[in-house]
């Protein structure tokens, strides 16, 4: 059985270009003791991944040159030589991308498609959700009534962080690029307010969207966006470093924030999450979730592309803001 | 009765000059009910008050151009109006540069010259001891055993920071400019190691000093240093930001640390300190600290300057490093 695979084929300088990728068929392999056979059928395009492809230090090895490329992912079992795992079992995986994964089954678990459509399980009850979760309620600490500012907001983890914020009882704004976006996150998920990077001054908006200053700030995109909003904080804020989606393909030093000194005048703090330190909890967190669903009170939307053969060009999207919604990769099968 | 008095003439652009001073000597005026006059005798500078030449909000309201500079002293009372002071008295208030002060008590409190050299009321016993004492123990949060990294080492917050750490039984390495310094911090402060940002490259002397890597790092310079440290954090790493003075002077835009992503890396955090929000708690502070004075754990080292008239000058050696301990300016009385 032949799977469609990308491997890093070097590290990038900068953005992503074709010249990193390299396209191959093989045969998946045989499925020794202990491993699953896997069709995947959703592939999630992540922000994160950009770091896995440069060499050096981080919260997670990078991805090695000639490598399957890293990332999440859900399927269906083909064959198993793995206790706990049956044919036709639905199963989210870091399988790769690519379109069948053979692998051990650490950190595989089941999912169950007649819950949610498959796809759902690498978004708001996946990856992001938890880091939505986790990020806000652990580090953001919003108490009802004070305001929450999350940028990146009609992304993966950005339209969850808002949505619980409202369901703590936050004031909630949502900084994106573009109009439909602004409008979707009022309309579809009950923000309060709305400041559209791409078309007006932030600071502006920051300051007419929250007249009582920012208490909580969710960042997933660094640079100029973290710097205006630190102009911005009250006394004691919590700002949570879970991205910096601006600064990923810099080929020079990356925009650090210019106005940190805001911190020490309004005695406010700055700290960084990475969502795998809370996998003893995806269980709470998921049940929590999964009755926010059924209550209506969270939404999830995401944004599918069709084919594995895009995937270079899918993944960029990201850094273009071109996503709306969690970004996914189809992947057909015959 | 003649005050000799420093005013703010005008707002620096950058390092401030002579052309942003203006000095007089006027009647330091009556003393009304509610106020006593206070013979100045020791004036503590302090890097913040660069801030306070600056328009804007901070965390405490800029000085007004005409006005004499603000600056916590530390002086005897020569007449009172006021319930609670008597002639004799020796005080501690914000009294400003200048000789004479007539003022009301609102935060003039008594200091006790049997117990201690007044001036050291400005430094160890006062806002810089508080400041190291808080900032280090309520949001640096050292465990016995961590490292811990202090800039401005041998300045009047960073020597005090470093000391309480020893005693909290953490490795202490101290960042200072010069080779007097960093000896003095091992020699007489009993730090476990120190860098010598001016002689040698501050990563490679952090790497050798920190072989288990930056615990929590306290913050009186920012800049180059900040984010060099940056690159040596440990897991949940506490960074308390007390001061950026390499920053202060600055005619473009604050330099952000470049290397804030570290804090997502390793869920670290960077938070602001205002030792006023304290205030409360000073005097359990106070106690515990003269305690350690006593027991020859705590030691002060001041860095005085004689006359007032000297104000400008004097005022630029925290800029450029060359105090040594906590700088203060001798008022000489006829």
């Amino acid at each position: 059985m032949k799977s469609k695979q990308w491997l890093l084929a070097s590290r990038p300088q900068g953005e992503p270009t074709e010249a990193n990728w390299q396209y191959q068929e093989v045969d998946a392999g045989d499925v020794a003791q202990g491993q699953i056979k896997v069709k995947v059928q959703y592939i999630s395009l992540d922000p994160a991944m950009r770091g896995w492809m440069n060499d050096g230090k981080s919260y997670i090895e990078p991805v090695q040159i000639g490598d399957v490329m890293r990332a999440g992912a859900v399927g269906e079992v083909l064959e198993s030589n793995a206790e706990g795992f049956s044919v036709g079992d639905k199963v989210y995986g870091s399988f790769g991308v690519q379109s069948v994964a053979v692998c051990d089954t650490k950190g595989v678990h089941k999912v169950d498609p007649s819950l949610a459509p498959l796809e759902r399980y690498l978004g708001v009850l996946g990856m992001p959700g938890m880091t939505a979760y986790f990020g806000l309620l652990k580090t953001g600490l919003p108490e009802a009534g004070e305001t929450v500012v999350v940028s990146g907001a009609a992304g993966a983890v950005g339209s969850v962080v808002g949505q619980i914020a409202k369901i703590k009882g936050c004031r909630v704004v949502g900084i994106a690029g573009g109009k439909d976006k602004c409008q979707y996150l009022i309309d579809e998920l009950g923000f309060d307010g709305a400041v559209d990077y791409k078309n007006e001054d932030v600071r502006k908006g920051l300051k007419t969207q929250c007249p009582d200053g920012v208490d909580v700030y969710f960042d997933n995109v660094g640079g100029e966006i973290l710097d205006t909003v630190l102009t911005c904080i009250n006394l004691r804020a919590r700002i949570v470093i879970c991205g910096a989606i601006s600064q990923y393909n810099n080929t020079t030093a990356v925009k650090g924030p210019s106005n940190y000194l805001s911190l020490l005048v309004n005695r406010a703090r700055m700290e960084g999450i990475v969502v795998f330190d809370n996998a003893k909890h995806y269980g709470e967190a998921a049940q929590e979730m999964a009755g926010w669903i059924a209550q209506g009170k969270l939404k999830a939307k995401e944004h599918v592309v069709t084919d594995i053969e895009t995937f270079p060009d899918t993944l960029m999207m990201l850094f273009k803001g071109e996503n709306f919604g969690k970004l996914v990769l189809k992947v057909e099968h015959d």
